[in-house]
Protein backbone atom coordinates (compact mmCIF):
# COMPACT_ATOMS: atom_id res chain seq x y z
CA UNK A 1 0.00 0.00 0.00
CA UNK A 2 1.66 3.26 -1.20
CA UNK A 3 -0.28 6.89 0.12
CA UNK A 4 -0.65 10.54 -1.15
CA UNK A 5 -1.01 12.82 1.27
CA UNK A 6 -2.02 16.26 0.99
CA UNK A 7 0.05 18.61 2.73
CA UNK A 8 -0.44 22.15 3.10
CA UNK A 9 1.36 22.97 5.60
CA UNK A 10 -0.45 23.00 8.83
CA UNK A 11 -1.83 21.70 11.61
CA UNK A 12 -4.46 19.08 10.14
CA UNK A 13 -2.19 18.18 6.98
CA UNK A 14 0.69 17.27 8.54
CA UNK A 15 -0.93 15.58 11.59
CA UNK A 16 -2.28 13.38 8.60
CA UNK A 17 0.86 13.34 7.55
CA UNK A 18 2.48 11.98 10.67
CA UNK A 19 -0.52 9.43 10.69
CA UNK A 20 0.01 8.00 7.07
CA UNK A 21 4.22 7.68 7.94
CA UNK A 22 3.48 5.93 11.14
CA UNK A 23 1.14 3.47 9.27
CA UNK A 24 2.65 3.19 6.15
CA UNK A 25 6.72 4.23 6.37
CA UNK A 26 8.06 7.16 5.25
CA UNK A 27 8.72 5.13 1.42
CA UNK A 28 5.76 4.31 0.64
CA UNK A 29 4.51 7.72 1.45
CA UNK A 30 4.31 10.96 -1.11
CA UNK A 31 3.31 14.53 -0.37
CA UNK A 32 1.58 17.07 -2.46
CA UNK A 33 0.91 20.40 -1.79
CA UNK A 34 -0.63 23.60 -3.87
CA UNK A 35 -0.16 26.94 -5.00
CA UNK A 36 -4.01 28.35 -5.51
CA UNK A 37 -2.83 32.33 -5.32
CA UNK A 38 -3.39 32.50 -1.66
CA UNK A 39 -2.37 34.97 0.82
CA UNK A 40 -0.46 32.89 2.87
CA UNK A 41 1.62 31.26 0.64
CA UNK A 42 4.33 31.00 3.09
CA UNK A 43 2.54 27.42 4.27
CA UNK A 44 4.58 25.94 1.50
CA UNK A 45 7.45 26.71 3.08
CA UNK A 46 6.25 24.78 6.24
CA UNK A 47 5.15 21.59 4.20
CA UNK A 48 8.90 21.52 2.79
CA UNK A 49 10.23 21.63 6.09
CA UNK A 50 7.19 18.92 7.85
CA UNK A 51 7.68 16.39 4.58
CA UNK A 52 11.99 16.99 4.99
CA UNK A 53 11.24 16.55 8.81
CA UNK A 54 9.64 13.04 7.89
CA UNK A 55 11.94 12.02 5.06
CA UNK A 56 8.85 12.36 2.76
CA UNK A 57 8.60 13.44 -1.40
CA UNK A 58 6.76 16.54 -1.90
CA UNK A 59 5.66 17.27 -5.25
CA UNK A 60 3.88 20.73 -5.81
CA UNK A 61 1.30 21.78 -8.23
CA UNK A 62 0.29 25.37 -9.34
CA UNK A 63 -3.84 25.45 -9.31
CA UNK A 64 -3.65 29.38 -9.16
CA UNK A 65 -5.64 30.37 -12.96
CA UNK A 66 -8.36 28.15 -11.88
CA UNK A 67 -9.41 30.58 -8.60
CA UNK A 68 -8.77 33.83 -11.27
CA UNK A 69 -12.36 35.10 -11.16
CA UNK A 70 -12.63 34.28 -7.76
CA UNK A 71 -13.12 36.84 -5.30
CA UNK A 72 -12.29 34.83 -1.79
CA UNK A 73 -11.04 36.88 0.89
CA UNK A 74 -8.16 34.13 1.22
CA UNK A 75 -6.85 34.96 -2.62
CA UNK A 76 -3.91 37.53 -2.88
CA UNK A 77 -6.04 38.73 -5.62
CA UNK A 78 -8.53 39.22 -4.10
CA UNK A 79 -10.54 43.31 -2.96
CA UNK A 80 -11.77 41.53 0.37
CA UNK A 81 -9.83 41.11 3.66
CA UNK A 82 -9.93 38.70 5.80
CA UNK A 83 -11.99 38.76 8.84
CA UNK A 84 -10.95 38.97 12.30
CA UNK A 85 -12.99 37.25 14.18
CA UNK A 86 -14.31 33.58 15.08
CA UNK A 87 -15.68 31.51 12.40
CA UNK A 88 -18.82 31.51 14.79
CA UNK A 89 -19.24 35.12 14.14
CA UNK A 90 -18.98 35.15 10.81
CA UNK A 91 -21.36 32.67 10.29
CA UNK A 92 -24.31 34.78 12.27
CA UNK A 93 -22.85 37.37 9.21
CA UNK A 94 -23.38 34.76 6.76
CA UNK A 95 -26.74 33.86 7.81
CA UNK A 96 -25.18 30.32 7.28
CA UNK A 97 -23.43 30.20 4.37
CA UNK A 98 -19.59 29.72 3.57
CA UNK A 99 -17.40 32.47 4.81
CA UNK A 100 -15.55 34.57 2.45
CA UNK A 101 -12.45 32.43 3.11
CA UNK A 102 -14.02 29.30 1.61
CA UNK A 103 -12.16 29.04 -1.65
CA UNK A 104 -14.45 27.98 -4.24
CA UNK A 105 -15.05 23.93 -4.15
CA UNK A 106 -11.07 24.00 -3.17
CA UNK A 107 -10.49 20.32 -1.45
CA UNK A 108 -12.80 18.75 -4.58
CA UNK A 109 -9.96 20.25 -6.96
CA UNK A 110 -7.47 19.65 -4.62
CA UNK A 111 -8.88 15.92 -4.17
CA UNK A 112 -9.22 15.44 -7.68
CA UNK A 113 -5.88 16.45 -8.80
CA UNK A 114 -4.30 14.34 -5.86
CA UNK A 115 -6.09 11.16 -7.65
CA UNK A 116 -4.95 11.81 -10.94
CA UNK A 117 -1.54 12.26 -9.57
CA UNK A 118 -1.94 9.48 -7.29
CA UNK A 119 -2.94 6.74 -10.09
CA UNK A 120 0.50 8.13 -11.65
CA UNK A 121 2.67 7.73 -8.99
CA UNK A 122 0.72 4.22 -8.04
CA UNK A 123 -0.51 4.93 -4.99
CA UNK A 124 -3.89 3.13 -3.63
CA UNK A 125 -4.96 6.19 -0.77
CA UNK A 126 -5.19 10.06 -0.30
CA UNK A 127 -4.63 11.37 2.85
CA UNK A 128 -6.47 14.76 3.47
CA UNK A 129 -7.09 16.41 6.94
CA UNK A 130 -10.83 17.97 6.75
CA UNK A 131 -12.13 17.82 10.61
CA UNK A 132 -15.62 18.81 11.80
CA UNK A 133 -14.64 21.85 12.96
CA UNK A 134 -14.20 23.18 9.38
CA UNK A 135 -17.46 21.99 7.90
CA UNK A 136 -19.13 23.35 11.50
CA UNK A 137 -22.53 25.36 10.82
CA UNK A 138 -21.60 25.28 6.54
CA UNK A 139 -18.11 27.58 7.04
CA UNK A 140 -16.61 25.36 4.73
CA UNK A 141 -18.78 22.86 3.20
CA UNK A 142 -15.97 21.14 1.27
CA UNK A 143 -15.06 19.85 4.94
CA UNK A 144 -17.89 17.94 5.48
CA UNK A 145 -18.70 14.20 6.18
CA UNK A 146 -21.52 14.14 3.01
CA UNK A 147 -19.04 15.88 0.84
CA UNK A 148 -16.03 13.42 1.78
CA UNK A 149 -18.35 10.16 1.61
CA UNK A 150 -19.26 11.28 -1.94
CA UNK A 151 -16.09 12.24 -3.70
CA UNK A 152 -14.46 9.25 -1.69
CA UNK A 153 -17.37 7.43 -4.05
CA UNK A 154 -16.23 9.09 -6.63
CA UNK A 155 -12.50 8.62 -6.30
CA UNK A 156 -13.17 5.26 -6.31
CA UNK A 157 -15.73 4.69 -9.08
CA UNK A 158 -14.14 6.67 -11.13
CA UNK A 159 -10.54 5.08 -11.06
CA UNK A 160 -11.74 2.08 -11.79
CA UNK A 161 -11.86 0.70 -8.04
CA UNK A 162 -8.38 1.28 -7.31
CA UNK A 163 -8.00 4.18 -5.12
CA UNK A 164 -9.82 5.41 -1.73
CA UNK A 165 -9.77 8.48 0.42
CA UNK A 166 -9.03 8.72 3.99
CA UNK A 167 -10.03 11.50 6.29
CA UNK A 168 -8.92 10.21 9.35
CA UNK A 169 -10.32 13.71 11.67
CA UNK A 170 -13.64 13.73 9.65
CA UNK A 171 -15.29 13.21 12.87
CA UNK A 172 -12.97 15.14 15.04
CA UNK A 173 -12.60 18.65 16.11
CA UNK A 174 -9.27 20.34 16.26
CA UNK A 175 -8.22 19.96 19.70
CA UNK A 176 -8.73 15.90 18.75
CA UNK A 177 -6.47 16.60 15.97
CA UNK A 178 -3.87 18.34 18.05
CA UNK A 179 -4.45 15.49 20.32
CA UNK A 180 -3.44 12.61 17.94
CA UNK A 181 -0.36 15.12 16.66
CA UNK A 182 1.28 15.49 19.86
CA UNK A 183 0.67 11.65 20.90
CA UNK A 184 2.94 11.12 17.69
CA UNK A 185 5.10 13.94 18.76
CA UNK A 186 4.04 16.23 15.33
CA UNK A 187 7.05 18.78 14.86
CA UNK A 188 4.31 21.69 15.37
CA UNK A 189 6.79 24.62 15.36
CA UNK A 190 7.30 24.23 11.93
CA UNK A 191 3.66 24.33 10.57
CA UNK A 192 1.96 27.41 9.35
CA UNK A 193 -1.93 28.12 9.66
CA UNK A 194 -2.54 32.41 9.55
CA UNK A 195 -4.32 33.30 7.08
CA UNK A 196 -1.99 36.43 6.81
CA UNK A 197 1.11 34.43 5.67
CA UNK A 198 2.96 37.24 7.62
CA UNK A 199 6.31 36.99 9.31
CA UNK A 200 4.20 36.17 12.93
CA UNK A 201 0.58 34.64 12.96
CA UNK A 202 -2.15 37.83 13.67
CA UNK A 203 -3.68 35.88 15.90
CA UNK A 204 -7.19 37.36 15.23
CA UNK A 205 -8.02 35.98 11.56
CA UNK A 206 -10.34 32.33 12.31
CA UNK A 207 -7.73 29.95 11.74
CA UNK A 208 -5.35 31.30 14.12
CA UNK A 209 -8.06 31.69 16.71
CA UNK A 210 -8.99 28.12 16.49
CA UNK A 211 -5.68 26.92 16.39
CA UNK A 212 -4.61 28.42 19.82
CA UNK A 213 -7.46 26.97 21.00
CA UNK A 214 -6.80 23.88 20.11
CA UNK A 215 -3.48 23.74 22.30
CA UNK A 216 -5.40 25.14 25.39
CA UNK A 217 -8.15 22.24 24.99
CA UNK A 218 -5.17 19.94 25.00
CA UNK A 219 -3.47 22.18 28.12
CA UNK A 220 -0.37 23.76 26.32
CA UNK A 221 0.58 26.38 24.64
CA UNK A 222 1.25 26.37 20.52
CA UNK A 223 4.75 26.07 20.09
CA UNK A 224 4.43 29.15 17.29
CA UNK A 225 3.59 31.24 20.02
CA UNK A 226 6.27 30.09 22.61
CA UNK A 227 8.53 30.88 19.54
CA UNK A 228 7.01 34.45 19.28
CA UNK A 229 6.73 34.88 23.36
CA UNK A 230 10.68 33.99 23.29
CA UNK B 1 -29.51 29.92 -14.25
CA UNK B 2 -26.28 29.72 -15.50
CA UNK B 3 -24.18 26.98 -16.96
CA UNK B 4 -20.96 26.17 -17.54
CA UNK B 5 -20.16 23.36 -20.42
CA UNK B 6 -16.86 21.39 -20.51
CA UNK B 7 -16.30 21.63 -23.88
CA UNK B 8 -13.30 19.09 -25.51
CA UNK B 9 -14.32 19.84 -29.17
CA UNK B 10 -15.54 16.42 -29.88
CA UNK B 11 -18.91 14.94 -30.75
CA UNK B 12 -20.52 14.84 -27.31
CA UNK B 13 -19.40 17.66 -25.80
CA UNK B 14 -20.46 20.00 -28.54
CA UNK B 15 -23.99 18.08 -28.47
CA UNK B 16 -23.97 19.24 -24.69
CA UNK B 17 -23.10 22.65 -25.83
CA UNK B 18 -25.87 23.43 -28.28
CA UNK B 19 -28.67 21.81 -25.50
CA UNK B 20 -27.63 24.52 -22.85
CA UNK B 21 -27.58 27.10 -25.49
CA UNK B 22 -30.95 25.78 -26.32
CA UNK B 23 -32.13 25.73 -22.87
CA UNK B 24 -30.15 28.96 -21.10
CA UNK B 25 -29.55 30.40 -24.10
CA UNK B 26 -25.96 32.05 -25.32
CA UNK B 27 -25.57 35.20 -22.96
CA UNK B 28 -26.01 32.40 -19.95
CA UNK B 29 -23.55 29.69 -21.00
CA UNK B 30 -19.77 29.39 -20.72
CA UNK B 31 -17.53 27.10 -21.77
CA UNK B 32 -14.19 25.62 -20.80
CA UNK B 33 -11.73 23.87 -22.53
CA UNK B 34 -8.51 21.47 -20.86
CA UNK B 35 -5.02 21.07 -22.06
CA UNK B 36 -4.05 18.00 -20.25
CA UNK B 37 -1.14 16.82 -22.85
CA UNK B 38 -2.83 15.06 -25.19
CA UNK B 39 -1.59 14.03 -28.33
CA UNK B 40 -4.82 14.91 -30.20
CA UNK B 41 -4.57 18.81 -28.72
CA UNK B 42 -6.01 19.71 -31.95
CA UNK B 43 -9.32 19.26 -30.62
CA UNK B 44 -8.94 22.55 -29.56
CA UNK B 45 -9.31 24.25 -31.75
CA UNK B 46 -12.93 22.55 -32.63
CA UNK B 47 -13.82 23.89 -29.32
CA UNK B 48 -12.98 27.45 -30.28
CA UNK B 49 -14.89 26.83 -33.76
CA UNK B 50 -17.91 25.49 -31.85
CA UNK B 51 -17.99 28.20 -29.34
CA UNK B 52 -17.18 30.77 -32.24
CA UNK B 53 -20.11 28.86 -33.64
CA UNK B 54 -22.49 29.63 -30.59
CA UNK B 55 -21.44 32.97 -29.70
CA UNK B 56 -20.52 31.50 -26.15
CA UNK B 57 -16.92 32.59 -24.51
CA UNK B 58 -14.31 30.03 -24.16
CA UNK B 59 -12.17 29.53 -21.01
CA UNK B 60 -8.86 27.39 -21.37
CA UNK B 61 -7.15 25.86 -18.31
CA UNK B 62 -3.82 24.17 -18.40
CA UNK B 63 -3.87 20.83 -16.56
CA UNK B 64 -0.90 18.87 -18.00
CA UNK B 65 1.55 19.31 -15.15
CA UNK B 66 -0.96 16.85 -12.86
CA UNK B 67 -0.63 14.21 -15.39
CA UNK B 68 3.44 14.62 -15.87
CA UNK B 69 3.90 11.12 -14.40
CA UNK B 70 1.25 9.00 -16.42
CA UNK B 71 2.09 7.39 -18.93
CA UNK B 72 -1.37 7.37 -20.32
CA UNK B 73 -1.18 6.54 -24.28
CA UNK B 74 -3.41 9.20 -25.28
CA UNK B 75 -0.78 11.94 -23.57
CA UNK B 76 1.96 13.41 -25.72
CA UNK B 77 4.40 12.63 -23.14
CA UNK B 78 4.14 8.53 -23.26
CA UNK B 79 6.00 5.87 -24.15
CA UNK B 80 2.55 3.58 -25.71
CA UNK B 81 0.88 3.89 -28.42
CA UNK B 82 -3.19 4.76 -29.32
CA UNK B 83 -4.50 1.22 -29.72
CA UNK B 84 -6.31 0.63 -33.46
CA UNK B 85 -8.78 -1.39 -32.75
CA UNK B 86 -12.55 -0.83 -31.18
CA UNK B 87 -12.90 -0.76 -27.13
CA UNK B 88 -14.58 -4.18 -26.90
CA UNK B 89 -11.38 -6.16 -28.42
CA UNK B 90 -9.12 -3.44 -26.16
CA UNK B 91 -11.37 -4.75 -23.15
CA UNK B 92 -10.61 -8.68 -23.79
CA UNK B 93 -6.76 -7.98 -23.77
CA UNK B 94 -7.27 -5.36 -20.17
CA UNK B 95 -9.81 -8.34 -18.85
CA UNK B 96 -12.48 -5.28 -18.13
CA UNK B 97 -10.03 -2.97 -16.89
CA UNK B 98 -9.59 0.71 -18.06
CA UNK B 99 -8.20 1.02 -21.11
CA UNK B 100 -4.73 2.22 -21.82
CA UNK B 101 -6.56 5.58 -23.58
CA UNK B 102 -8.29 6.07 -20.27
CA UNK B 103 -6.22 9.02 -18.23
CA UNK B 104 -6.81 8.90 -14.61
CA UNK B 105 -9.27 10.39 -12.96
CA UNK B 106 -9.51 12.97 -15.69
CA UNK B 107 -13.29 13.84 -15.62
CA UNK B 108 -13.13 13.84 -12.06
CA UNK B 109 -10.34 16.39 -12.03
CA UNK B 110 -12.35 18.15 -14.75
CA UNK B 111 -15.65 18.59 -13.20
CA UNK B 112 -14.28 19.72 -10.10
CA UNK B 113 -11.80 22.23 -12.35
CA UNK B 114 -15.16 23.48 -13.61
CA UNK B 115 -16.80 23.59 -10.21
CA UNK B 116 -14.92 25.68 -9.00
CA UNK B 117 -14.21 27.84 -12.45
CA UNK B 118 -18.18 27.86 -12.25
CA UNK B 119 -18.46 29.23 -8.85
CA UNK B 120 -16.50 32.10 -9.37
CA UNK B 121 -18.36 32.29 -12.99
CA UNK B 122 -21.80 32.55 -10.75
CA UNK B 123 -22.92 29.16 -13.05
CA UNK B 124 -25.37 27.23 -11.20
CA UNK B 125 -24.47 23.95 -13.33
CA UNK B 126 -22.17 21.98 -14.93
CA UNK B 127 -22.70 20.24 -18.60
CA UNK B 128 -20.86 17.73 -19.59
CA UNK B 129 -20.77 15.13 -22.35
CA UNK B 130 -20.45 11.17 -20.63
CA UNK B 131 -22.46 8.55 -22.28
CA UNK B 132 -22.71 4.76 -21.74
CA UNK B 133 -20.61 3.83 -24.42
CA UNK B 134 -17.45 5.25 -23.19
CA UNK B 135 -18.51 3.79 -19.39
CA UNK B 136 -19.32 0.21 -21.09
CA UNK B 137 -16.79 -2.57 -19.47
CA UNK B 138 -15.18 -0.45 -17.44
CA UNK B 139 -13.43 1.31 -20.30
CA UNK B 140 -13.62 4.92 -18.83
CA UNK B 141 -14.48 4.45 -14.97
CA UNK B 142 -14.94 8.70 -15.34
CA UNK B 143 -17.70 8.41 -17.52
CA UNK B 144 -19.76 5.65 -15.32
CA UNK B 145 -23.43 6.62 -14.16
CA UNK B 146 -22.24 5.52 -10.68
CA UNK B 147 -19.06 8.18 -11.00
CA UNK B 148 -21.54 10.84 -11.83
CA UNK B 149 -23.79 10.52 -9.52
CA UNK B 150 -20.94 10.50 -6.76
CA UNK B 151 -19.79 13.71 -8.32
CA UNK B 152 -22.89 15.55 -8.73
CA UNK B 153 -23.34 14.69 -4.59
CA UNK B 154 -19.75 16.15 -3.79
CA UNK B 155 -20.05 19.00 -5.90
CA UNK B 156 -23.56 19.71 -4.85
CA UNK B 157 -22.62 19.38 -0.88
CA UNK B 158 -18.89 21.36 -1.46
CA UNK B 159 -20.04 24.14 -3.37
CA UNK B 160 -22.85 24.69 -0.31
CA UNK B 161 -25.85 23.45 -2.43
CA UNK B 162 -24.91 26.06 -4.94
CA UNK B 163 -23.79 23.82 -7.73
CA UNK B 164 -25.18 20.78 -9.85
CA UNK B 165 -23.95 18.59 -12.65
CA UNK B 166 -26.09 18.08 -15.81
CA UNK B 167 -24.77 14.73 -17.68
CA UNK B 168 -27.73 14.46 -20.30
CA UNK B 169 -26.32 11.37 -22.12
CA UNK B 170 -25.41 9.71 -18.81
CA UNK B 171 -27.79 6.96 -19.26
CA UNK B 172 -27.61 7.33 -23.57
CA UNK B 173 -25.09 6.01 -26.70
CA UNK B 174 -22.85 7.24 -28.76
CA UNK B 175 -25.68 6.97 -31.15
CA UNK B 176 -27.79 9.02 -29.48
CA UNK B 177 -26.00 11.56 -28.38
CA UNK B 178 -25.75 11.82 -32.51
CA UNK B 179 -29.13 11.34 -32.90
CA UNK B 180 -30.31 14.83 -30.41
CA UNK B 181 -27.40 17.06 -32.52
CA UNK B 182 -28.66 15.82 -35.33
CA UNK B 183 -32.23 16.78 -34.45
CA UNK B 184 -30.43 20.73 -33.05
CA UNK B 185 -28.27 20.63 -36.12
CA UNK B 186 -25.00 20.86 -34.27
CA UNK B 187 -22.57 22.00 -37.08
CA UNK B 188 -20.20 18.64 -36.76
CA UNK B 189 -18.19 19.12 -39.45
CA UNK B 190 -16.24 21.64 -37.04
CA UNK B 191 -15.73 18.67 -34.55
CA UNK B 192 -12.71 16.25 -34.02
CA UNK B 193 -12.52 13.31 -32.14
CA UNK B 194 -9.49 11.09 -33.44
CA UNK B 195 -7.06 10.79 -30.70
CA UNK B 196 -4.57 11.33 -32.94
CA UNK B 197 -4.73 14.53 -33.65
CA UNK B 198 -3.10 14.75 -37.07
CA UNK B 199 -4.51 16.14 -40.30
CA UNK B 200 -7.50 13.80 -40.99
CA UNK B 201 -8.89 11.39 -38.49
CA UNK B 202 -7.40 7.78 -38.62
CA UNK B 203 -10.52 5.67 -38.86
CA UNK B 204 -8.67 3.09 -36.84
CA UNK B 205 -9.05 4.50 -33.12
CA UNK B 206 -11.61 3.50 -30.97
CA UNK B 207 -12.93 6.70 -31.30
CA UNK B 208 -13.01 6.88 -34.75
CA UNK B 209 -14.77 3.66 -34.45
CA UNK B 210 -17.07 4.92 -32.70
CA UNK B 211 -17.70 8.12 -33.70
CA UNK B 212 -18.03 6.51 -37.58
CA UNK B 213 -20.69 3.81 -35.92
CA UNK B 214 -23.08 6.60 -34.62
CA UNK B 215 -23.30 8.06 -37.47
CA UNK B 216 -24.12 5.09 -39.19
CA UNK B 217 -26.59 4.16 -36.70
CA UNK B 218 -28.55 7.22 -37.64
CA UNK B 219 -28.42 6.62 -41.07
CA UNK B 220 -25.72 9.22 -42.25
CA UNK B 221 -22.49 9.85 -42.72
CA UNK B 222 -19.99 11.61 -40.65
CA UNK B 223 -19.83 15.33 -42.23
CA UNK B 224 -15.48 14.94 -41.16
CA UNK B 225 -15.57 11.83 -43.69
CA UNK B 226 -17.27 13.32 -46.15
CA UNK B 227 -15.30 16.32 -45.90
CA UNK B 228 -11.95 13.90 -46.49
CA UNK B 229 -13.92 11.90 -49.11
CA UNK B 230 -14.37 15.15 -51.11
Amino acid sequence: MRALVLCSGGIDSSTCLALAVDKYGKDNVVALSMSYGQKHKKEIESAEKICKYYGVELYKLDLKKIFQYSNCSLLENSTESIPKETYAKQLEKTHSQPVSTYVPFRNGLFLSSAASFALSKDCDVIYYGAHADDAAGNAYPDCSEAFNNAMNTAIYEGSGKKLKIEAPFIKENKAGVVKKGLELKVPYELTWSCYEGKDEPCLKCGTCIDRMKAFELNGTVDPLLKNSIN
